[in-house]
């Protein structure tokens, strides 16, 4: 999986387990694409200390998920669920085609 | 939800979180069923530091979710994959009806 893709989704998952101000950084720097300068810069701390931050972060949010695999547990869901959908087409059956929507949106 | 059905899903996604002696001072107390006597005996502690150590068992475990709501969102997805498998009958869709149960047995 892309770096980016597995970043986002663990922080989706696991994010609010994170300290506010860990959160404000890895939002800025990592889903939003602030520069480390810009953000060490907003915050008054070294661009080191930014990027220590980040490291720190992504080292919690895999720990979290190497325990609880939930991400994993959930993507493997979403895989089913397309599955789902795609042979819904083939029934022509619209109700299911919409709950699986939902799950996938939800997901 | 009853307690215990409560306990045991909220366990279920993030007793690996607790610390090993709480995770197994729960099991025995909470999923096996033995009394907080003979679980203190086991331990060489008191029942009343058994009985606290489940109520900042269930204290934490609130907490995670509070945060994550990872259990209430899997309930939503079980549901509708629930609905799923009822739709698909009528369908006479068996792969839709396989792929859900598959589904029901990993949530």
């Amino acid at each position: 999986m892309e770096k980016f893709v597995e970043q986002t989704l663990l922080y989706d998952f696991y994010g609010e387990l994170l300290t506010e101000r860990q959160q404000q950084v890895y939002e800025s720097v990592v889903l939003e694409d602030y520069s480390l300068s810009e953000v060490a810069e907003d915050l008054g701390i070294s661009r080191q200390g930014v990027h220590d931050m980040i490291k720190r972060c992504n080292h919690t949010l895999e720990e979290y998920e190497s325990r609880l695999h939930l991400v994993e547990k959930f993507l493997c869901i979403r895989k089913q669920v397309q599955k789902i959908k795609e042979l819904a087409v083939g029934y022509n059956a619209g109700e299911i085609t919409e709950i699986s929507n939902k799950i996938l949106e939800e997901l």
